[in-house]
């Protein structure tokens, strides 16, 4: 173990001069609150009542179904209490992120000795009846999760599904520079995916501009039901896998001997983090002094029993200090008087009598340990970041918009459109505002942010020649980890700043579970009172399943959507701008907005423009609309037919049928749909964005065929829309998982969704054109035959697609200025 | 570098003795090959016609549409090149799986060298017209596809979604002693949260049983726009990464050095090839004399230029060791002189001439560096799994059958159940079958299988009062890494085995994205002929969204059923048994399949059972079917209203809702289907198992109301129904995304699904209830509040729900032969 120089003059908040090693009294405190967190902890696991034990533990007194997981408790009850004294001393502002958040109890328990949990729930009093009720409410119907959850004050980080803690903090600790992040890793956790790359964020991190992460290894050595890999390969290996890392690990061990008394061991403990964070102080002086290299950061290795301090054994088997300790480890309390009285030795090993007064009150000298007021992790306003958010300054998007002289009159490829503006975005919010992308950025097309910004990048940097655009500070951050940008944003999220992510359309499944997660935070936290709302997860998916030409198959997968859309309406938002201007309007909503996930499809292949911006504004403000300039309706009559459309794909397809219709049926009276906002489709008592029925009828009409193009799979059209009165006639198209590496309009042809079918879909599907238009059926039919041979021979599309415009575009085709819409741009053009 | 010391007596297929470095003319052909190989590969990405250069290149010889990955690809060749020559030397049957299988064109070029592309693919043929058509079909339409694929002989892994390779690598070695896995591993890819796990893959391989990985990391320096983290740490740095891993890393530079000979180059190589591999036999000779403790497997760090042998640079710009390497490097080949130079001149610098003959055939000195038949890595049987696939030996599950004197006279943990029978199936296959889960087989209640087998595990070891069922070799594989073990299950499969997977319901969605890809993979090979079919990817979820007793919100989601079904028809299976003998048959099914993807949903909580086994073998066969026993029907006529049900707590509500309506409403004429097949809702047009229309009308009506009660999202049965003539009338309860920790009951009448509120559904849908029995109905919302009130005083269910039992079965109950169905036992009871 090394000696840490702690320079004189120590960055503003990291203190670390005039810190002294605990004096006996305050090893007694630490002891003191760890038992109260711990006694409080099992209690809510076991206790109905009879909260103090001032009288004799009864089966009456033990919950009838005991719910909760304990292993991992104690442990992380013995690290708040350190990170406690710590904060206070050093009076740094911590955030506490607990990766194995099944440990509910635990975090409950020392909100309550903070006092933060009376002060947020006032029936959660301090006293005998606060603490029966604290007990009771756990896990209990009606009452709290069993897990580290929204209702826990001081947490960003819902327990449940492992992974993301290191993610989290890092994303947390981005821009802000005085923010202590402590992260306690669970040894199962360790060999998930996501955490086994998240410990590599510390090559993104500033030392100057960001708060440190101080990542803690609990080494508890179990899982749910076996011992972790981490526990069980040598010391040595595991000291070389955290250098490799690029940590610097400090290695503890207590709970073990059991001749060592509990102060030894908190005197221990307590050195060991001093060390620890006097080291980040004098990385963050450094760092002050202009010194940006990647520093070495500390990490800690806590190698303590799983269950530490609770019951050896349990009936002859070994419990603490092995995975039988994980969940609840005295299953049959309430039943047998065996365990009952088990389950009272061990309550009362913690010797609740000199813990709380007369009234329940735990004493003053325990909680005099806690720091004050915003430095209880409990209580930091950057665990409920709505408290820090601040608007974001938004420039003018209509300033940024793309010159559209006539429908289809000029190209674009939409999100380097978009890039503009958040380049902007980026000047004027310069420490609250970060771009997120698994290598991505530029591949989908948001590369103009670069005009004003970098990649933040802390390993080695070789020069600008192949080191374009990074820095060591900067408003990008690329991992090639889904999971990691995710939960990044998350964190950076969650403690009250904004960003967006984006990614491959079809890869952004790989955080399906990550999305669902925030998604049920956010849910919750609506309905809690003391919470404020967060700003929007935003996604921008620009490579999206029509326009895999490089990639092919497995690159393409439409159904995010379906994924997003089945958690509760009010939180999701999936919209699908059909061209640049409406993207800007779009994604400007997007950044305003609060406690969303917005889904924003957007190609970023070269697609025509077809609306002006006072139009798009208008479009996207009602979130879908009749285009008149490419129907062929008549004032006053319903149409004979609607084609809707929602992607900018399908809009430029369901356009050139129109314009097939209108020249080859001119008769036809035909009605063009946008959408834009996919959640409009649904019915207004599903969700907030949810057309009324009459409107949507009115729209869509109750009796003519609706011939729709979708963007995704076809089935969530009909999901949104079954309950509509003209349902029955809708016919969709979409994504039937036909793909291949083939060029954009085959694409569209192996799924019916292009131009040609489109029309044969009117034919089959309006009354009067069945037997009347079987020629023109027919040439269709052979339109696509000849579309797809000319594939086959020049590798290419046929002319007639590929430079088909829109009609009233014609003249400025002519004149060149609408570019080619199927090109097809590589990764980073 | 170490020196290895090869042991007398190699073990069977590993030979290491007798192998000699290579001759000066070997390291020739060594070249030649890596040039025709690259050759080949850079014609693929851009040449149409003049496939040998024979004339000057021209425009027209150039494809209109450039797209394909060239950076990783003269990597992947100069290892195919010298895993050829070991092979060939010491006759070593090998997998080569690529990380970096954008590299597509490379495995194409590799496979025609071999002569196997031109024995699957009769039209590319050995010659000028062949190289033509080789060249033509890549990225092309009606072609192949630009990654690695089903397609492209030798491969078990497909390009694309990047962070598999390595779990892919360890499935396929598992239980093939004699198999070499070289598996190249992106140092982009490395940055994936699945990849950086999936290095702890050697403490769960055991070096007698199974085969061997190893590992190469491709430190190529870049990804897609961007510097790899792993190339920029200090090579100490990553060197002790690498052995924190578990890992002894063999070191290689090359191609950084002008002044270095190629052949120089490929004779350092060939050596470190040489001695990483003797390291190997080494190894698995001492597991052969009975060493199985966990060796330090070697694996390598290949440092080479991205693009390697590509132009320097393009347009003033960097390009050979750097990003821009990574795609197509010359965008404008076509269309500018300047860039149709620097292509001939990169084609020429591989000197076709000397490598193909004037027919175009390669030189027969350069081929003879491949090995021959099955042991060239593109014509291995491993690789195309079906070859060696085997009929499982599957005990008679009919023997398995619990006793069910009545419907619901007895009760069962299903899954339980199950494993008993896999008991015997691991007792019957011990060499081709394995489960895997993460960390949760005994939570998911398969823990009798522990009765024949282990849990495999190389790490420490510390007996067997902590270790309970852990060994050196077993069936189970258990890892915290949902992605490691999907990705060693598919690696298992691929290579020609059986398996399960079994995990909670809610983090399934963990591996969307690698479902994704598999059921792609199967859906493309099916139209493969060379292809064989291969055993089907089974799943269990027996920790479902209804019983989440201990962990509330966070572990509440049936949208991976959702997520499943977008995929095509023909490869997905969904079965939700609602009890332990209809879970018993649904398995024996899947088991025996191919090429499907099947999900069974069964709770693993104490369940009654209600079909005998030949009931259940009969309602298997059907997927779905009415229970006479449970309705009110009367023969000949039509009933008043149908009661659906798929899944088990659903399953339990409608038969309870039934029993309060002939309680009730005894001339109601109710009938009950249960559904376990979910398939068999849709049209027959749509999905093989499709019930057809006729079937379909008998059985739920086409003008009766019918309240389904569902498992999952409700809207799903709507997609899968709509098209169905009476979908109008039909009315389903799911989960609406409500849920926290509380009892079970508390859990379905939060989502509405409770018995209660069905039977409110039925008195609001069946026209003539609606008036006559509002008391009824009172009286049902009067039953929800006081279940609710009393979870909320008791924290456990009403007993009238709680000790509810169908009424043929009270006999049963009052004589204490049904246990409580509502118990929640914990994760390792
Ligand atoms: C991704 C994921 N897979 C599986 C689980 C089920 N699970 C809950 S706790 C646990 C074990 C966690 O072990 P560890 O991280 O070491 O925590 P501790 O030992 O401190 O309880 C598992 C596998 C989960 N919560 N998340
Ligand atoms: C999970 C995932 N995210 C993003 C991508 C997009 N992508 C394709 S190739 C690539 C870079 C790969 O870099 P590396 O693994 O180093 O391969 P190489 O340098 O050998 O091409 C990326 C990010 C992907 N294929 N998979
Ligand atoms: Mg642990
Ligand atoms: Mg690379």
């Amino acid at each position: 173990m090394t000696t840490s120089t702690v320079p004189e003059t120590p960055a503003a908040g990291w203190r670390a001069t005039g810190v002294a090693p605990p004096e006996p009294e305050e090893l007694e405190r630490l002891d003191a609150w760890w038992r109260a967190a711990n006694y409080l902890s099992v209690g809510q696991i076991y206790l109905l009542d009879n909260p103090l034990l001032r009288e004799k533990l009864t089966p009456e007194h033990v919950k009838p179904r005991l719910l909760g997981h304990w292993g991992t408790t104690p442990g992380l009850n013995f690290l708040y209490a350190h990170l406690n004294r710590a904060i206070a001393q050093r009076q740094q502002p911590t955030v506490y992120v607990t990766g194995p958040g099944h440990g509910g109890p635990g975090l409950v328990a020392s909100a309550y000795l903070d006092g933060t949990y009376s002060e947020v729930y006032s029936d959660i009093t301090q006293d005998t009846e606060g603490v029966r009720r604290l007990f009771r409410q756990f896990s209990f119907p009606g009452g709290i999760p069993s897990h580290v959850a929204p209702e826990t004050p001081g947490s960003i980080h819902e327990g449940g599904e492992l992974g993301y803690a290191l993610s989290h903090a890092y994303g947390a600790a981005f821009d802000n520079p005085d923010l202590l992040v402590a992260a306690v890793v669970g040894d199962g956790e360790a060999e998930t995916g996501p955490l086994a790359t998240s410990w590599h964020s510390n090559k993104f991190l500033n030392p100057a501009q960001d708060g440190a992460v101080l990542p803690i290894l609990h080494l508890n050595g179990y899982k749910i039901a076996n011992p972790t890999v981490l526990a069980r390969i040598p010391q040595e290996e595991l000291h070389d896998l955290m250098v490799g890392y690029g940590y610097k690990p400090y290695f503890f061990e207590g709970g073990f001997d059991e001749d060592e008394s509990p102060l030894e061991v908190h005197r221990r403990f307590a050195a060991l983090l001093d060390e620890a964070l006097d080291e980040i102080a004098a990385i963050k002086a450094r760092a002050a002094d202009g010194d940006l290299t990647r520093p070495t950061w500390p990490m800690i290795v806590f190698r303590t029993p799983k269950g530490w301090s609770g019951p050896a054994e349990i009936d002859g088997k070994k419990t603490t200090g092995s995975w039988r300790a994980h969940q609840v480890p005295l299953a049959n309390a309430r039943d047998t008087p065996e365990h009952l009285q088990v389950l009272e030795t061990w309550l009362r090993s913690y010797r609740p009598e000199e813990l709380f007064d007369d009234e329940g009150r735990v004493l003053p000298e325990i909680t005099a340990l806690a720091p004050h007021g915003d430095l209880r992790m409990s209580a930091t306003p950057h665990a409920n970041g709505g408290l820090l958010l601040k608007d974001l300054r938004l420039p003018d998007f209509r300033e940024y918009a793309v010159d559209v002289p006539v429908p289809g009159g000029s190209t674009a490829e939409a999100p380097r459109v978009l890039g503009q503006w958040l380049t902007d975005v980026i000047r004027l919010n310069p420490h609250t505002f970060r771009i997120f992308g698994p290598d991505e950025v530029a591949s989908n097309r948001l590369q103009a942010v670069y005009e004003t910004t970098d990649k933040q990048w802390n390993a080695e940097y070789l020069g600008p020649d192949v080191d374009e655009h990074m820095a060591r500070a900067g408003r990008v951050m690329e991992m090639l980890s889904e999971h990691q940008v995710q939960g990044w944003l998350e964190g950076y999220l969650l403690t009250g700043r904004h960003g967006l992510l984006t990614s491959y359309e079809a890869f952004i499944h790989i955080i399906d579970s990550m999305f669902n997660q925030h998604a049920k935070w956010l849910k919750v936290t609506n309905d809690i009172p003391w919470r404020r709302p967060i700003a929007s997860l935003n996604y921008l998916l620009s490579s999206h399943v029509w326009r895999q030409d490089h990639n092919g198959f497995s690159h393409q997968d439409p159904g995010f959507i379906d994924h997003v859309v089945n958690k509760k309406a009010e939180i999701v938002r999936v919209y699908l701008p059909p061209d640049a201007n409406t993207l800007l309007s779009t994604y400007d909503h997007c950044l305003r907005s609060r406690q969303y996930v917005n889904v924003v499809v957007s190609g970023k292949q070269p697609s025509p423009n077809w609306l002006d911006m006072p139009s798009a504004v208008e479009h996207c403000t009602r979130g879908l609309g009749i285009w008149e300039w490419a129907g062929t309706e008549e004032p006053g009559t319903t149409p004979d037919v609607v084609l809707g459309c929602a992607g900018d794909v399908p809009t430029m397809e369901v356009l050139a049928a129109a314009d097939i219709l209108r020249r080859e049926l001119p008769d036809l009276k035909v009605r063009v749909v946008n959408v834009v906002d996919l959640m409009r489709l649904q019915d207004a008592k599903e969700h907030p964005h949810g057309l009324p029925d009459r409107e949507f009828d009115g729209l869509f009409t109750a009796d003519r065929p609706v011939i729709f193009a979708y963007h995704g799979y076809p089935w969530l059209i009909h999901r949104l829309t079954y309950r509509r009165t003209g349902h029955d006639h809708w016919h969709v198209r979409g994504y039937k998982e036909e793909g291949t590496t083939t060029t954009p309009f085959d694409m569209v042809m192996l799924n019916d969704l292009d131009r040609y079918h489109l029309v044969i879909d009117v034919i089959d599907r309006v009354p009067s054109l069945g037997t009347t238009q079987a020629g023109l059926r027919q040439r269709m039919q052979d339109a696509r035959v000849r579309a797809r041979a000319w594939t086959r021979e020049h590798g290419d599309d046929i002319p007639e697609v590929r430079d088909w415009v829109w009609p009233d575009a014609q003249d400025q085709a002519d004149s060149g200025q609408v570019g080619a819409t199927l090109g097809t741009g590589g990764d980073n053009e």
